[in-house]
């Protein structure tokens, strides 16, 4: 439900160049726009259900993009009943769009890949909400291996290999010299990962499925003492979310999807810290690089 | 198309103790909760078509309303074509809902009482904006007559004598004293109106609808230079909302509903001005005193 200075679910990642929406709820547009984020070069969008505080400014969003002219395709990944509401509004609204949806419906079971390009693969995997509900992790590939630029002066190194210490592997020369990959070349990073699960009930799999995971936006719709209405509402706690951080394994955690009824972030916050310190309470506008 | 710190169609009409909305743009429920204007206490919903940015909004207060625990019956007053809409919304997200909501589909092609209560009337007509549009005009009864409380000690006058004095007729007592209703009573207010024309473009009825209404908001997208753009999307110019509001004898207008690329509405204003002085343009948030 509304609350005053806190809008409904909706993220923006970016990642190699590319740009995803996660989740878009009521006013989306107008947060992309006061956050300055290029919404025409959205490349696709995530939804893990159809609550509305969850789906309802995709009509909006769909329609600007529409106006504004878009003519690249965009995706959809969604569950399969967004299937219906995406038919039924493009039957009423989608006359002047001149981009194409491509709408991919979940229904997986597992964690499965949705999406995959040269340097990130996307999954999605089932939540536990009552509803047909998905989460999504966001993971980088393992990167190629840079070649340390005073190796090249000091080896003398053709382009093939470097071609080849790029792949990791050592250069073998004709007269026997050898030039080994993991003196000569290194990983410029370790592969990072974003995972997103809204809204959701703790359930068996999820640690195992986010297991390292490096950030991870976990719901804490609920503080400890309404870990009743919590269930009943298939909804997690602050105590649900630490716990399930600190057995993933994961680097840091990020909550929100607080209920309207509390006005106090920052107790969320507290709750989690107690057991997983490096838990942070999301305020609308926050960005954080992973 | 969203523009910063400018959001899409939506007003709320305070009357005699009655809350209407005109119009339900994409985020109205957060205008709602931001203005503290009572979504709960809201009567009637009045939508002039289906175009997104005055109807994107309805989804979520419904839902928001369900929520809260709304169990009084609202009305939604809306073009024939908003039928489907708020069937399939209720298919998908009515299970909730504990209140009765009561649609009256618009579809007249002439002025047409759809609300009536003691004290207001509420018309609706068609507007001209290439797809059915209604304007709407919420216009206050005659009042009874009060009658002066130094008329009560003087003349004496009984209940049924106040009575007679309030329908405005004299009062001629047995003995052959005539109390006059003009001398002993008064109106204690003119009747006042307001009218709501978004969007359309000028049509040859407007001037003789909306004549003699006290205050009258309507729609001017587009400023003189793009009086083409304006005819072939159905809109109104500046000069054209202000040769309405002069041609009707409206008291003071209101304008509103800037195309998005413009971002100085104090040139609408200025523009209107030239033609018809009493002209408001306005902004988000503001309130107006009938």
């Amino acid at each position: 439900m509304p609350v005053r200075g806190r809008n409904q679910s909706a993220q923006a990642l970016s990642v190699h160049g590319r740009l995803f929406l996660i989740d878009c709820g009521e006013g989306t547009q107008y947060r992309l726009v006061e956050e300055r984020i290029p919404m025409m070069k959205l490349d696709s969008i995530f939804l893990s259900h159809i609550h509305g505080d969850h789906v309802f400014g995709i009509f909006g969003l769909l329609s600007t993009l529409g106006m504004k002219g878009r003519q690249t395709p965009l995706n959809i990944f969604a569950p399969l009943n967004f299937g219906p509401i995406l038919k039924f509004f493009l039957s009423y609204y989608g006359e002047g769009l001149a981009y194409e949806i491509r709408y991919t419906p979940l229904k997986m079971k597992e964690p499965e890949t949705i999406l995959e390009t040269k340097s990130i693969a996307v999954q999605a995997f089932p939540l536990n909400h009552g509803i047909e509900c998905f989460g999504f992790r966001f993971a980088e590939k393992e990167p190629p291996f840079n070649v340390h630029k005073e190796a090249i002066g000091r080896y003398g190194l053709s382009l093939t290999e470097i071609g080849t210490l790029k792949r990791g592997e050592d250069v073998i020369r004709e007269d026997g010299t050898v030039i080994r990959a993991d003196e000569a070349a290194y990983k410029p990073f370790a592969p990072r990962s974003y995972a997103y699960c809204s809204d959701t009930a703790p359930f068996p799999q999820e640690a195992e499925w986010l297991r390292g995971t490096t950030v991870l936006y976990h719901e804490t719709t609920y503080q400890e003492e309404y870990a009743d209405q919590s269930a009943l509402r298939h909804h997690s706690t602050t105590l649900q979310a630490a716990v399930l951080a600190s057995e993933a394994g994961v680097k840091k955690l990020l909550i929100g999807h607080y209920s309207s009824r509390s006005s106090e972030i920052l107790s969320y916050e507290a709750e989690c810290r107690r057991l997983f310190p490096e838990t942070f309470a999301t305020s609308d506008g926050d960005s954080y690089d992973i």
